[in-house]
């Protein structure tokens, strides 16, 4: 069996472990911070982990010996944490365990595990995930199976070498208050506690002495509940206290034996748990509450564990390397933690949140997970489509700017952990002529569980010229290339027919706001006196505006081969027609601003953006490719660069890309040899650049160049310390300025690292 | 009018403004620290609450001046909270506001009311309160009045003598993300926000230039909701950002007007809350959701602006001292704050939480907030006995120890904030046989929203010999007493004979557990090793031990009287006589403890809480009082005193009290002048103090003393300050060690202070 190797760099970082679909995480592995079970947040939860052993049985006066998930471990906020626990007269309790030094464990970090081995102690998470079932195809089993909000854990304790016995134990120590003993019914042997009625954890003990398959021992582990982890275990009278902040399992190994507990732990919320649109968990439909989670967790828990591996193996299988494998495995874990399948008007309703921000639905995210839930759960794509034009698209006019405009800041660094800078006077005074747009879609659906009211943005604002300003032209090239997509992968006409005029009217407003050259030349009157940004919202000029933006043309150009096969799909020849005549032109007007090899990021000199080099110029490239794979097309990537224009565009944006790859001042590389994507600016997305390699290496092949091989692979390197050493408490994080994440952590985009794999 | 006098004493401290049984306070006036709405929790909230006003119109750019109850406003924490609410490039946005300073403002605080006056601004918080409905007895009118989960604030600005327009404004700054605009209809000129689905606030526009009524103004204030409260007010184009963390009210005051703001504050939790039992509040019947809520606050907010200002005026008129009248202002104000009025299995279900720990029914405050529900709403005390007895009772046996036992620590001074000493080794080792107990109560029904198993409390646990043990006698005599006040004030006969086998088991209960004295000699098996406690947990020696206490001892004389009445009332002659003679017998060996007119705490010579000196020691005087003054005792308090042994026992407790109080040594007060509960120890609590002042006065008549009068004059000054000054952030706060609050705080049991009014 191909096992996940132990990781050899920085093992504290944060690993989100997540069931599909409950927009829950238990969190752990970066050491001295909090973590646990985190529910509907966008940030690690708020609890020490307290996880491991100690000579004895549990009432022996041996100390823990934990993994470093507590507080204490890291000789830091100890003080802070001690007010901050503090209970009724019992608030100067040190925590007493002892954490094992680094050298002291290893770490394996799979696709759907993590686990941590030190002297005989053992502990694994499994995250297994899969198709998400469609709850108008699957029958109840398989939804209860799909949906479950729970991962489980196991925690072993070797002792066949031992002489005497002992303890192992895990423990949730919260800051919140509220946590209780699970008295309800969870089987044999088997015990369990929660924290109020939204979450918690059930455990049963197995004997591992003779193999890995494990004999049940239906007197179970203990449960415990006191102010502190060694004292839950250490109390003969009063192992429990109702008033007790540390719930956790123990179990005694005697001398000679391997014992292990398999832990569930999960989440219930019932009820309506969203406002503008009342949604509750779709799994509130298939389970009772958190018992029946917590139970069927642990019944399930050998085909969950099974079914982990098989994805650790896949992956470790796969012709990748180590750090290529590690961001793919980390990427997974955070999306999943994102993601939030809700009930609205007895209808599913896929969503997923953006990671600390916790948006709904940011829809230029949603295009970069399409090729993930294509791969796995095309129907949540179908889903978010439909949801799109009922509730978050809208119709503008575009404003014809009537004066020429340069603008007046320079370009410049932008750190998003700062203020942006206020809206460009120049611009917002700008005269316009209004004319007519067309349909576009919000930029997300709201946010932190409020919906944001129909056909509206939770993020867009009026007359700005940088972040938080209007995405019409982006989020409507999204839409239609995340339609294109979805028929590609699943060949869906039924749907498309019933989308014929939402696709006809995308065509329109893409003319609408394309000028003379088939790309955005105008902004959304949405904007008021602002204008139009792109999703690298806290860059500089090099991708913030969207006119003549080489990003958003490439993207158009793409957008128009979407519409166009969509449109042989609907048997409109005519359109198809138009379609691939603007990509054409398109494609001749982007292969026409290249000046020495090179293209300029926006295609106009008076401004800054002129001088940025920028490498997602090609991620428009990703679509058509896709296209061409899922076998959509019906014809090979050659033809799609089969026009001269588009085969002129083909060899400047590979030139394009090979010039700023090797660029001898490496300006697109940070020191680290990470990728930068823009030459101007220290921001680079973790999720961008992913999709920018994997069209590097597959449509135009440039990896086959030693040089750049060598890059990618020192890239690779870069991007694996970005997230375990910059970026450890955040879990998986995109943003990152200079190697350090910034912004857009607990991020779930990675996952587009996942194209590798193909 | 009488009008509540502006306070001349420190203005910063919290005030909880909250409705009835809702669980919810709008907590503030705290300087430079978070308050807001807080739901369920034994804290103030987790918001910044902006208040105050600029010069010119809303676009101004005028610097906000507010009252200090935001961070910044004390130079303190300021940097810490920049980092909290970092948003998406947002981070750094500055709080541009100027507090205003100490001297600049006043604040009068009244039975139902909070105001604060600076310059022109005028801040009012009304929380008018009176009996509680009950749902089987009101219609619906009735309930939705008296359940409405909601206060009513006011904020005015009068410009009348201004030159220019003034812009008023508050606004609440969140901690934790999911503030929205309320985009429900909340009729004409309307606006409301909210956070998430639980709780929000809404307002309308009057102008009062011509006086109190006002004149509505139809346009309304306007809504913002930004990152900070300035931003909002003074953004032109965007004032609503859906992603902003502080959503407002404000409104410009032209130049010769008085214009103000009437502010909705509630809370809508659907849905079960609550573990073990599954309980939702019995609001839900009533309202439909929030935007319910806050429409009727809004329709409403007249008629409870009236309500409140008629309290405020009669607590005014009493012949009391201006602090008392704020003790007792101050504790109704923090007891409706822990108060929840659940439906659980369809029926109502009575619950005070404790303060700051949340535990749910402790009986022992429930036995002192007996006093002011049977003031109001006689139901909620019903519903209460019924519930202890059908699911918080339970049968023990008693421990008739058969060594002698002096304890190994000395008497110790306990802060709450410390770890409590460890178990007594020697109590725990004291052989004893058992004997039949009989039937008990529980300490509590379980913490923070979980109850507890039945027959089980979260707080009692075994083989202890200090905090955290059991309270098995005092809780007997805690229902007794609590069902003679019920049938005192109610004459419920009917109710009565419903519970005469309970009433029965609580007399055999009492002699089981009393020997040859006729009070606590035993301890109950539930304690194991351990010994029970009484309610001054925390206190030293002289109030940790049941047995042989001086303050059980009268306690239990108390709760003889109390069977003796009910058996009276059942017309069981036999019992009422068998108890007429146990009170006498029990009289009789307290009035033979004393030595030199003083009482010990613990009749044990050998006990370290022999030499202690307690206040307590009449307490239990405060019960035949009651049932004096109901008229349910059908005689005088002399006759209550009528046989030789307890016309004794009156003496000797009155000389007791007389010689503490005048103490040349002043054992019994703190330097301050504050009551010193106990001799040997720096606990004390305001609501135990509260009731012994009373008794003094009403019982024993002490205070015609000058002398006396001078002491408690003089300690109601101290008192005050304890509340103001000690325990500021924690709103009413009951155990105080050395004048600060170190526990118990956020307190609902210092409405024992209303007793003065009598």
């Amino acid at each position: 069996m191909t096992k996940s190797a132990p990781l050899s760099g920085q093992l504290s970082f944060n690993a989100q472990h997540s069931p599909m679909g409950a927009f829950m995480s238990f969190t752990c592995g970066n050491f001295g911070t909090r973590g646990g079970i985190g529910l509907q947040i966008g940030q690690p939860g708020d609890q020490e982990v307290f996880l491991g052993y100690k000579d004895g049985d549990r009432y022996s006066d041996g100390t823990l010996k934990c993994l470093p998930f507590y507080t204490a471990a890291v000789n830091r906020s100890a003080d802070a944490f001690l007010v901050e626990q503090a209970g009724p007269a019992e608030q100067n309790v040190k925590p007493d365990a002892t954490p094992f030094q680094e050298g002291e464990f290893t770490r394996s970090y799979g696709w759907a595990s993590d686990v941590w081995e030190a002297d005989g102690l053992r502990f694994s998470v499994y995250s297994p995930f899969g198709a998400i079932p469609d709850p108008e195809k699957e029958n109840r089993r398989r939804m209860r199976e799909g949906l479950l909000p729970a991962v489980v854990a196991r925690l072993e304790l070797d002792n066949t070498k031992g002489k005497s016995t002992r303890t192992a134990m895990f423990a949730l120590n919260h800051a919140r208050p509220g946590s209780r003993i699970l008295e309800a019914d969870l089987g044999k042997g088997r015990v369990g506690f929660a924290f109020r009625r939204e979450a918690g954890g059930a455990a049963e003990l197995f004997d591992y002495t003779k193999g890995e398959k494990g004999k049940k021992i239906d007197a179970g582990p203990f449960v415990f509940m006191r102010w502190s982890a060694s004292d839950g275990v250490r109390k003969r009278y009063n192992p429990v206290h109702l008033l007790g902040s540390c719930p956790g399992f123990g179990f005694e190994v005697p001398a000679g034996k391997r014992y292990g507990i398999t832990i569930a732990l999960g989440s219930y919320l019932e009820g309506f748990q969203t406002n503008g649109m009342d949604g509750r968990y779709l799994y509130t439909r298939y389970f009772k509450g958190l018992a029946d989670v917590l139970r069927t967790a642990l019944d399930n828990a050998g085909k969950m564990v099974i079914a982990a591996k098989a994805l650790d193996e896949k992956l470790a299988a796969a012709h990748l390397s180590a750090e290529q494998k590690f961001l793919i495995a980390h990427a997974t874990h955070s999306y999943y933690g994102s993601t939030q399948l809700l009930e609205v008007d007895k209808k599913p309703f896929w969503v997923v949140n953006e990671g600390e921000y916790c948006m709904m639905n940011t829809l230029d995210l949603s295009v970069d997970h399409v090729f993930w839930e294509l791969e796995h759960n095309p129907w949540v794509v179908r889903n978010l489509l439909d949801n799109f034009v009922r509730h978050y698209s809208y119709k503008d006019e575009v404003k014809v700017y009537t004066s020429e405009f340069a603008p007046t800041t320079e370009t410049m660094q932008m750190d998003p952990s700062q203020t942006p800078p206020p809206p460009d006077e120049a611009q917002l005074k700008r005269p316009y002529e209004k004319k007519p747009g067309g349909i576009s879609f919000c930029h997300d659906m709201g946010a932190h569980n409020n919906f944001s009211p129909q056909g509206r943005s939770s993020y867009e604002l009026a007359n700005l010229t940088g972040c938080f300003s209007y995405m019409t032209q982006e989020q409507l090239c999204n839409w239609v290339l995340t339609a294109g997509c979805y028929v590609a992968k699943t060949r869906d006409t039924h749907w498309l027919k019933g989308q014929r005029h939402v696709v006809e009217a995308c065509l329109e407003s893409m003319i609408h706001r394309s000028g003379d050259v088939g790309f955005s030349q105008f902004d959304s009157t949405r904007c008021a006196g602002g204008q139009e940004i792109t999703t690298y919202d806290s860059l500089d000029h090099s991708l913030a505006q969207t006119r003549n933006n080489v990003y958003i043309a490439v993207k158009s150009w793409a957008s128009y081969w979407a519409l166009k096969l969509m449109f042989r799909e609907l048997g409109d020849g005519s359109r198809q027609k138009r379609c691939e005549e603007l990509a054409a032109k398109v494609a001749a007007v982007v292969s026409d601003q290249a000046v020495d090899g090179v293209l300029p990021a926006i295609f106009e000199k008076a401004n800054p953006g002129y001088a940025s080099r920028i490498l997602p110029a090609v991620e428009g490239c990703m679509y058509p490719l896709y296209f061409v794979n899922t076998g959509w097309a019906g014809h090979s990537l050659d033809e799609v660069y089969g026009s001269p224009s588009e085969r002129r565009m083909f060899e400047v944006l590979r030139e394009h890309t090979r010039r700023l790859l090797l660029d001898p001042e490496r300006r697109n590389l940070f020191a680290d040899g990470g990728i930068k994507l823009s030459s101007t600016s220290n921001n680079s997305w973790m999720s961008k650049i992913s999709i920018f390699m994997h069209v590097t290496r597959r449509v135009f092949h440039l990896d086959a160049d030693p040089a750049i091989a060598e890059v990618f692979q020192k890239a690779d390197a870069a991007h694996m310390k970005w997230q375990t050493e910059g970026s450890s408490y955040w879990a998986c994080c995109d943003q990152i300025v200079s190697g350090e994440g910034k912004a857009s952590r607990y991020y779930p985009r990675i996952i587009t690292s996942a194209l590798w794999l193909e």
